[in-house]
């Protein structure tokens, strides 16, 4: 029924993780109704963005420079706390917080035994080699609440054992400004058995 | 805080028509997912699908062809029933629905003085002519409810007076499976006006 490249737009867009056929179809003829000039400017930023994006050398996080904006800012050359998380954009959505002024580290997901991921294959010698290497002090574990994310702070705390290294990791608990009974109940359990006194 | 060539990513899809800050940013998060190839296919895909596709010379619909896929159908030759619609990808809704298997026409919009956009402005040249070439036996009108709808059929209908062709509408009127308390007045009102007698 669609025209045949009309049909394939629709395709790439099928192909982004995430989009469905409806939304695909919807960005599809969203992306027609812009100049031809824009779509050689999206084209080209397509294809840009795909070459020039790689990973900091320093703490794997997207760049397309030799060293990250964190790594390479100077205010927090000296800082001695380092926030490690499983996803190059949970460091943007820290920034944009703009709370933590440390560093990050971040490493390619979390052990999940079950999915046939496993302590070597989310590069965890690099995170621990630069630990011992830049001697930090305290290393916040930024992971999302789950079974993943406790075995992979488990096991990285278990490594630096006998380093005098503060390990921390988020407070898990009932999202502010939620309503109650929509909060799960392993949430629920959290939020009590962590529950905080008073003063 | 982004890279650069990522931040122009994400302004190009901000570009399309619908999209937020949110979704742009989620978009090319997902894109510099795929592989370079695919990318490369995507990229392929936008500029040729903007570079062929055009609209039918007889009904206005988007093709690649010179007919579209309804005007270059021989079953579909001697049917004396025209749907009018406002934007081609109503074509599409309709053909999925494989209920309607007459002509389309596809004008510019819909009459709507307060935004400027008056008859001269939708093709309703090209579309009356039609109507009188390919005499046309009835006319159905699938414009959105709407005043501009309204407006609009109206006016084609006042031009199609005298001929000898039956002018139709879509039935407004209280979607199918809604809850009640949830239709609009406009169309509650609608739905008792039109109300059918049961037989």
């Amino acid at each position: 029924m669609y025209p045949k490249s009309l049909e394939s737009l629709i395709e790439s867009f099928k192909s982004l993780p995430g989009i469905g056929a409806k939304t695909a179809e919807r960005l599809a003829f969203a992306l027609l109704e812009l100049e031809k000039e824009q779509i050689e400017v999206f084209s080209n930023s397509m294809l840009e963005a795909k070459e020039k994006i790689h990973r900091c050398s320093k703490c794997n996080m997207m760049t397309d420079e030799e060293l990250c904006f964190v790594c390479s800012n100077p205010a927090r050359k000296d800082s001695k706390v380092l926030c490690v998380v499983e996803d190059p954009k949970n460091v943007f959505l820290f920034e944009k917080l703009d709370m933590f002024h440390g560093k990050y580290h971040v490493i390619d997901g979390l052990i999940s035994p079950l999915d046939g991921i496993n302590p070597e294959d989310i590069g965890l010698d690099k995170l621990l080699d630069r630990i011992r290497d830049d001697k930090f002090e305290e290393i916040i574990f930024a992971f999302k609440p789950s079974i993943e994310g406790e075995t992979t702070s488990l096991y990285i705390k278990k490594i630096l054992e006998g380093l005098d290294i503060k390990v921390t990791k988020l407070a898990s608990g009932v999202p502010i400004g939620a309503d109650m009974e929509y909060v799960d109940s392993l949430t629920l359990e959290r939020a009590l058995n962590d529950r905080k006194i008073m003063e």
